[in-house]
């Protein structure tokens, strides 16, 4: 290894330190953290993420990232370190045109606006929290615009969170499953619903709790390299390979929704559990493209998750840790997960009516960064797209606007990598028939750890150094298209609701 | 405000920020940290550290100090800028003769130091721990040495943790003691122990986690301004008065116990929370003195919670929380957690024969310190003294020498200041019904906000600003002396036991 390798290898090192810190304060703002603790764990957060900023537009790592980037140095390198360089290359060329001031500025604005945001929607109230989005909104036009001065603010926040995306791309992908949804839902909608009302119950919470712990072993998370904690929202933080939190919220009024959020989080967490270990410490560590994060824990929540045999050899079980479905027999358990109704909160959507609160989400955002519509108007645009896609008005802006942590926490361009990972997954479903048989099959047998290996094996690994175009190309050998996500709806809902 | 002190006050901003997220790291190194995760959050808290020591040594630190101390600025100073800038030109002089690289040596074998320890007293066998624990005491004889040059070790050590001590003067407070407790314990042991069958069951976690919230709010801890997580070993942990954590262990074979370890951080965290606010930020806003506020926590738990007036407005409640004591009557109750009996665990023991524990504790970190005995002798020495102050030999050492977490974690000197902290307690108790009138009025009628009231105004408010030899004059006009602690056993315990 040459001398600025070696010292580069240092410089991730502390810059990993630091960030180790920086992500500690953050979830422990989530999770553990009295009201009254804000203001210090914001400064100290802030004060962090200046140093942070400061390491990553010093002169010293740019000299660095230039001696390693000469071919005879390039060459030498391994895949991992390759990817570093580039990526920081790329990274220190557009933060070396963020002002400092303006950097430091966003972190602070952006930890108010979560406060804001949280109290706003306790009150339910989108006036509580407009000023303060339009603050971290303009500033994070202004980054955008320093970052990338020759692109489309949204464009550039759209790759920034998948790489290789833009809105032409998802405009056409979208609008390919808009047509094939909308009257698809209508035509599910059409048919008799089926009994909830088994469901309708109070949840003992410790039910729940053993019930993610059951759940999580069962699809393969580690918990010697990962540990588990209660917040509002249910979200993973990864800060290796070997230590991945994963969060969840437990309701009294259902027992389902938290499952699903374990399964779900679990899906990002056994991602970054299993990214190669040579990668630690390095930029490749965790994957930084949020459409193949989304894809890994959206195709263990409904790929796998709401498929019927994905219950069958575990059912017993879990009826004996959460006794409330005692009397729930297993086909009326896989009707109610796979119940579709339009409803107002997209966590607690079905798959199918899913995708239309996430297309609502990307026309809003093209409105605030496209067409720079002020943010004192989203709140009826909101109100009218969700009659105009749900038929449903929300009564108040917690069960509408307020709902998703995303534009609170600089989240921008990352509500359409959700349903891209689900055009994904309809992708990667007919790649892993192909290798291991009949998805179906495998899970009535209980070989869940067949999938998790062939993930692990055919994405995970892979950390950040491959693209997402790459990783499908590979996988899948083909471009992306949603034809197979709306085959496998057109397959699974004409079964289920005998269309 | 002159510039110094503005400059001093950001650097101090600085300092808060690192020390905030070097906090954060060692929380959840001990709460929710899966195993695997350690070696990053220790190299991302050395670093940290080693940052902290450098702005601790730093020459801008040293002029400001030097220009704040001229008399003409000094006399301007608030109080708690005077006790900061007094700190830190003593601390300055003392840190900047440590080699840096001996500081980070010693943080990042201590790190390595805690987790030997668990996994030593997992397989109760202090063979695994030993050389680690050698090593650690190595280094920090070496920094004191550098610290303190012409100072005894161990006095060095005791001054440390206690502004005002050394082995004189604690040997002579518990000779006194010792002179008093032997022949009481013997007394109190040879009448009829009470019948604790009805203890000896299992109890439901939740109903202890519920009893603990319940006494927390009961004794004044504010929920805004601090919150609760789970620990092998219960300790706390404060960031500023707006932000101070407890945590506890919950067991199945007891509920009492935790209940007591709940009370006794209590103590802790209502003195966090109620240091002056003027202070946040500052140097002054904890106190460091470890006598004092083992004094406060020791307070809540022994003087407060071991009185049966305490529990007399609120047993109803308890019963209702735990279930399982519903047909403990509340002497029963009373009787059971005043039963003097000796045991192994120091957490676990009765007030009185705690006293012992600690006895043995100091006599051993007087053979370490003074006499220089090396590590491998010392679990020998531990079970000798076991043998010959409490007639019991440990049946393994997670039982015996593995028990505490102190010299893993860079306790030394440490385990004296809660004796003291009882010894104090007997003097606050005479000092308290001097100024509230007999405590089991106040404690019968429900009034122990009073006490807390009391408790912040006499002590909790001037966090460091106040030495405890000052504390102890100004509360209880005169010098410390064990007396008022040994009459408070004798009146109690007489009427228990029926001496």
């Amino acid at each position: 290894m040459i001398k600025a390798e070696k010292e580069l290898r240092d410089y991730f090192e502390k810059m990993g330190d630091y960030n180790q810190a920086a992500k500690m304060l953050s979830l422990d703002m989530s999770t553990n953290m009295p009201k009254e603790g804000f203001e210090r764990h914001r400064r100290a957060l802030t004060r962090l993420s200046g140093e942070l900023f400061a390491m990553n537009t010093a002169p010293k790592l740019k000299a660095l990232i230039e001696e390693l980037s000469l071919p005879e140095h390039y060459a030498e390198l391994s895949p991992e370190m390759k990817f570093s360089v580039s990526l920081m290359k790329r990274e220190f060329t557009e933060n070396s045109r963020i002002p400092a001031e303006l950097h430091n500025d966003y972190v602070s604005e952006k930890a108010l606006a979560n406060k804001k945001w949280q109290e706003a929607k306790k009150a339910g109230d989108f006036e509580l929290f407009k000023d303060q989005l339009q603050k971290v909104i303009d500033l994070k036009k202004e980054i955008i615009a320093y970052k990338h001065p020759n692109e489309p603010v949204y464009d550039a926040l759209l790759n920034e969170c998948e790489e290789g995306m833009n809105t032409e791309t998802y405009d056409k992908l979208f609008s390919e499953l808009k047509e094939f949804l909308i009257p698809f839902i209508k035509e599910i909608l059409s048919k008799p619903e089926p009994d909830d009302s088994k469901f309708n119950r109070i949840y003992d919470l410790n039910h729940e709790r053993k019930a993610q712990e059951y759940l999580l072993k069962y699809i393969g998370f580690d918990y010697d390299r990962g540990t588990t904690a209660e917040t509002e929202h249910p979200f993973t933080s990864a800060f290796s390979s070997k230590d991945v939190r994963i969060t969840n919220h437990f309701h009294e009024d259902t027992a389902i929704r938290p499952m699903f959020s374990s399964i779900h989080e679990g899906g990002h967490a056994i991602f970054g559990q299993n990214v190669n270990p040579a990668f630690d410490g390095l930029p490749a560590e965790n994957c930084r493209y949020a459409g193949l994060h989304e894809s890994q824990s959206r195709f263990y929540e409904n790929t796998l998750g709401h498929n019927i045999n994905f219950w069958k050899p575990i059912y017993k079980d879990i009826q004996k840790i959460v006794p409330e479905f005692k009397d729930v027999s297993l086909e009326e358990f896989n009707r109610e997960i796979n119940h579709v109704r339009n409803s107002f909160i997209r966590t607690c959507a079905d798959e199918v009516t899913y995708c239309l609160h996430i297309i609502i989400r990307y026309e809003l955002e093209k409105e605030i960064f496209v067409n720079n519509v002020p943010v004192s108007n989203l709140r009826d645009m909101w109100n009218e797209k969700m009659q105009e896609y749900l038929g449903l008005t929300p009564p108040d802006d917690a069960l509408g606007i307020l709902q998703d942590m995303h534009w609170a926490n600089n989240y921008y361009g990352y509500f359409p990598t959700y349903l891209l990972g689900s055009i994904y997954d309809g992708m990667f479903l007919e790649a892993l028939e192909r290798d291991l048989g009949d998805v179906d099959k495998v899970l009535s047998d209980g070989r869940i750890m067949d999938i998790t290996k062939w993930l692990n094996e055919k994405i995970h690994v892979y950390g950040s150094t491959r693209t997402p175009r790459d990783t499908i190309t590979e996988v899948c050998g083909k471009e992306v298209t949603a034809k197979p996500l709306c085959d496998y709806f057109k397959k699974k809902y004409t079964d289920i609701y005998k269309l």
